[in-house]
């Protein structure tokens, strides 16, 4: 499972360095299908990523109102604060952790483990990572690759 | 990792209703980005993922060339065929075959761990329906939900 988070940070830096190298217009610009932009879609995953992992350790739903972040140098830096939080919960996992359960305030009633709730960010970064590389061809460019195993992951 | 697989398998199979719904000159039509049309999308998929798991257990890679899967039938009884075969793989591996070394007739000279393996794969199909959403909302249609929560998956 850690190595799937490891897979898709990596992934997220590279399409960060990606949007580097895209005009503006086109990284803000509302687009079909997804949550609606470059920008959106990287401040959802951050976001999402965020209050889920601390959904785990019991932490409360922070709010990042997306109008705080409308440059990639801010969806970038929010990246960077919230990973640097969440990153040792994850990395400091032990097996006999997955079934412990996670209950989070914009989900009321509902309990989780934390097994699922692993997955279930895992598979949503990717997800939405995937949409970003269609709208990169979109607009004439090669996407950040996606294959997992040309990538030093262990 | 096998509640993963069974997540990308409940999701297929609901890519393949909704595509039932889709008229044929949609689901074949060539598209930017991808591999170029939902056709083409699922074929890969199912291609990829039943190569990969039959390289796990050393069996040679067979061949299942695009041009003869050109319609949502056939493309679907593919799908099946194949997971009928690597299912009882995946359903029936234990963690201590994780390490077991994998040899791919497509990637010569490379020698990767099963647990490689398993997570590029389901990385790849994740990474591949995302692309599907972003088609869907293209055409006007409302896309499968690519949420793991809400699914019995255990």
């Amino acid at each position: 499972m850690l190595t799937l988070f490891r897979y898709n940070w990596q992934v997220r830096e590279e399409w960060f360095d990606w949007c580097e190298g895209v005009p503006d217009e086109d990284f803000t610009r509302e687009r079909i299908g997804g949550v609606g932009s470059f920008l959106r879609t990287l401040w959802y995953i951050v976001d999402s990523e965020y209050s889920w992992i601390r959904a785990t350790v019991e932490e409360p739903d922070v709010q990042l109102p997306f109008e705080r972040y409308q440059t990639l140098s801010q969806v970038r830096a929010l990246s960077n604060t919230c990973h640097h939080e969440i990153c040792p919960v994850i990395e400091q996992w032990t097996p006999d952790m997955d079934s412990k359960k996670v209950h989070a305030s914009w989900r009321p009633g509902e309990t989780f483990s934390s097994e699922q709730v692993f997955r279930h960010v895992i598979a949503h970064e990717i997800h939405h990572m995937g949409q970003l590389s269609i709208w990169a061809r979109d607009i004439g460019r090669e996407p950040v690759s996606a294959n997992l195993l040309d990538r030093s992951l262990g």
